[in-house]
């Protein structure tokens, strides 16, 4: 196969496979090329992605060595989307009751999850993430959006019992929004013990929720590696959580007036980009 | 920019950008290059990605014309992954009450559900679907696996009132499940009228959820461009749609013996692969 057709199929083979290391005598295998032509074509791969900051080709030397395409979204690329993101949700027609604001057109837009996936598959890129979890239902097409970019699984605890998924383990929490005792639940096939986990919801008011998940994950014996949240609420003074990263801050929601304030949030000053 | 960087660079951004119409003139203006070196470049990116039967390149001529990466995934491919996701299926450990079978590790892997996503959207590549929709919890991440590879957005049917989403259609269904009368809704905003709707859901026992969402759609004023369950069960005999396609049959389920049998669904069959 010609340089130039083995370019195509290396970048959308790596591309499908974020995380995963591919050694070299498989690419030389496929293309039926040698070694030093496949290391020719990942440099061209790596600085390709690096130039346009977008992506990062790991090569690690030796007998189990390989290569590795990690996606990585350069701190340009994240600011700008995030200042358009929160310019577009300062509509006011997305205000609705009780000082939530609609995001489900963001949420199922596959081009928006794309970008935030990616935006929050870089944070934690070296973080060693196990699996991603998020709570039913909202949070979870941003669970996929960040699982598909680190390539682990994703899991979602429920609100309520569901009869399809065997034995659970529940907790109790305070939700803040309902000023009331919840339950929240996780099979418990679906998380192996110390795992490193990585929480990720749709909207924060107090993070009452995420209180409920962070219990859940220490049911498992596991490990928090962070939380991570499209919109957190910045009008709400009581936080039950600390450390939480978000993309977008909602400054006030102002249903009588029609107002939304937004502004970019923490993520990227909480991001490690020097590693292109 | 060289042909090599220009390959590599154009095939990440035709694959995160699936069913575009890309104008010849933006790679031209993007690489530097003349027109006709992006041509060259656009005839060797459609001859890899046919040889490996995972993808085609369109070409559109003329003064709106441009170039469109259409995800496909060829016929052997969706058989061997088919094949093999029946095995993984038939596994008993996956059995639960009521004739449920457990595949919230399928449908929270991100390498299943690529898989997933290109087989389905190789399937409706050419229904002019505007929007993919399921009900929750569990189609979710099918719905955006499909969606994304389509680029269209994803919407989901709620079983229950949400205050987070605003005005709601309400229809009442048949869950044959659970032998009674249930509910689900849809948010007035996020379907638009004569929309074609490609509906899809994890696991399909005699079709009532399935009705249901029919009927949502048609509140709507819009069309059921086609229906396609991950699994079905085929040992339920009443049936309540029709013209569904299943990506896995499930024959039977034995709770008692620990015995599921599986196979490979209809949809391979009701898929034109002539397009290549």
């Amino acid at each position: 196969m010609k340089r130039s057709e083995r370019l195509v199929d290396m970048t959308k083979y790596l591309m499908e496979r974020p995380h995963d290391l591919i050694p070299l005598p498989f690419f030389a295998k496929r293309y039926g090329a040698a070694k030093s032509s496949i290391s020719e074509d990942l440099a061209i791969l790596k600085h390709t992605l690096a130039n346009n900051q977008d992506g990062i080709l790991e090569t690690v030397a030796g007998a189990s060595g390989g290569v590795r395409y990690v996606p990585f979204w350069g701190k340009k690329h994240a600011q700008n989307y995030l200042t358009d993101l929160a310019a577009r949700i300062e509509d006011p027609d997305r205000i609705l009751a009780g000082g939530f604001v609609y995001l489900s057109d963001i949420l199922g837009n596959p081009q928006d999850l794309e970008k935030i996936g990616k935006l929050i598959a870089t944070r934690y890129a070296y973080s060693k993430i196990d699996v991603v979890m998020t709570i039913e239902t909202k949070g979870i097409s941003l669970a996929q959006a960040v699982a598909r970019y680190l390539n682990v699984p994703f899991i979602i605890a429920r609100k309520r019992s569901k009869v399809t998924e065997g034995a659970t383990v529940s907790v109790n929490y305070i939700s803040s929004s309902l000023d009331r005792v919840s339950k929240m639940e996780l099979p418990t096939r679906v998380l192996n013990e110390h795992s490193n986990v990585l929480l990720v919801d749709d909207f924060m008011m107090a993070g009452g929720t995420l209180t409920g998940m962070q219990q859940l994950v220490r049911e498992f014996d596991s490990n928090i590696a962070g939380i991570c949240v499209l919109c957190e609420a910045d009008f709400e003074d009581e936080k039950l959580i600390e450390g939480h990263l978000s993309l977008v801050k909602i400054k006030r929601v102002d249903g009588k007036k029609k107002v939304i304030i937004a502004e970019p949030g923490t993520i990227v000053a909480h991001t490690d980009y020097d590693r292109f």
